[in-house]
């Protein structure tokens, strides 16, 4: 098999990243097998020979593809008979707007919640780096944006208001049945699933219905990890 | 000519409920003319005869809808060959979530930072019932919540971020034209343009492009009001 993915990993091999989640998704939603290879923060560049510096990365026989947007636009280009991840134009230009939001409005008090519980879960090699860079970014010590997690998690159930509304009226974000839109959400919150025991979306939250369907997706490929 | 929609003005008959100018934009996107018939919040119930307590609400020869998002699916269904709204089922759900975040995440910060202009513009009978109706909602004296119209205008840059990075890479919401997810946000920000002289938008804000894009649309609709 030809078909290979770079995959974010942590200590015990725990594949954490958001967006390798979002890849790994549009791959079985496209039906096609591949292996995913794991790799740290800090062994990304030479893994890829200087291709990105930032994972997923997708190897497709000649095909290379990084970032999990453009892996899931060369997917629907490249194996137009299978299930299509966006449904038309229109589709894609709207989880194109998703996407955007959800990098936007969930993944900080997302990672704010738990950063001190990912940096600890990370690989040896890779904690200085996150902790100098998350903590330049944050202009705070880890430790310190972590104890204001209920604040966060407050700020996560607001921001999520949209896609509760959404979620009385269809089982998954993309109508009926789930597509690439889905997939990113999921990513997002099976990188706090794996990462930390910390409950960021309560039991009763029509969103955490919608995730479990998730989880259940392809033979419970989510479920499985961690 | 039988189609008819009841329209929100306020004093001199300016027409500005976001709602209703999201329904008039479906209905120049189909190519459909119908009359706009002003109607203050107080006398909503009465006109409609009982048939909805909010506008717009639309007469379509035997039809009657209420809502602009119940208006615009109707007219997608019953106006099939006319150009689409939403561009198949994929791109009807993912409308469904914008419409869920313009109200959820810009409506708050647009009224709080014009909710004194809003106020002032109303019909001299509508004044009171918005006056005690808001300020029970926001736990406020409107001309209070308004003196913070700075935090509210930054809230609602923050707020249109992942629209203005989606408008990095396309002219519309929907993509190459516009589609019924252009005129909600449209609806939303014609709102503050025809009730307060508070610029909300920077002019270099890219999102101030595309709102002067749909100003322009079907021959200056919205430019001309107002």
């Amino acid at each position: 098999m030809t078909r290979m993915m770079f995959d974010l990993c942590a200590d015990g091999d725990i594949r954490f990243s958001p967006y390798c989640w979002r890849a790994r998704m549009a791959l079985a939603h496209k039906g096609l097998e591949a292996s995913f290879l794991p790799v740290g923060f800090s062994a990304i560049a030479e893994a890829t020979e200087g291709f990105s510096k930032t994972v997923p990365v997708l190897v497709d026989g000649e095909a290379k593809v990084a970032d999990s947007w453009e892996i899931a636009s060369y997917l629907e280009t490249a194996y137009p008979d299978r299930p299509s991840l966006f449904d038309g134009d229109s589709g894609r230009n709207l989880t194109k707007f998703v996407e955007q939001w959800a990098n936007i409005a969930l993944h900080p008090p997302i990672l704010k919640a738990i950063i001190v519980d990912v940096h600890d879960r990370l690989l040896p090699e890779d904690k200085a780096y996150f902790r100098e860079s998350r903590e330049k970014r944050l202009r705070a010590p880890l430790e310190e944006v972590q104890a204001a997690r209920e604040d966060h998690r407050k700020a996560l159930k607001v921001a999520l208001l949209p896609l509760r509304q959404l979620l009385h009226q269809q089982p998954f974000f993309g109508g009926d049945a789930p597509r690439f839109v889905d997939y990113i959400v999921f990513g997002s919150l099976q990188w706090p699933r794996l990462m930390s025991d910390f409950p960021l979306i309560p039991d009763d939250d029509p969103v955490a219905d919608w995730f479990s369907r998730c989880l259940d997706l392809f033979d419970g490929l989510g479920r499985n990890a961690g």
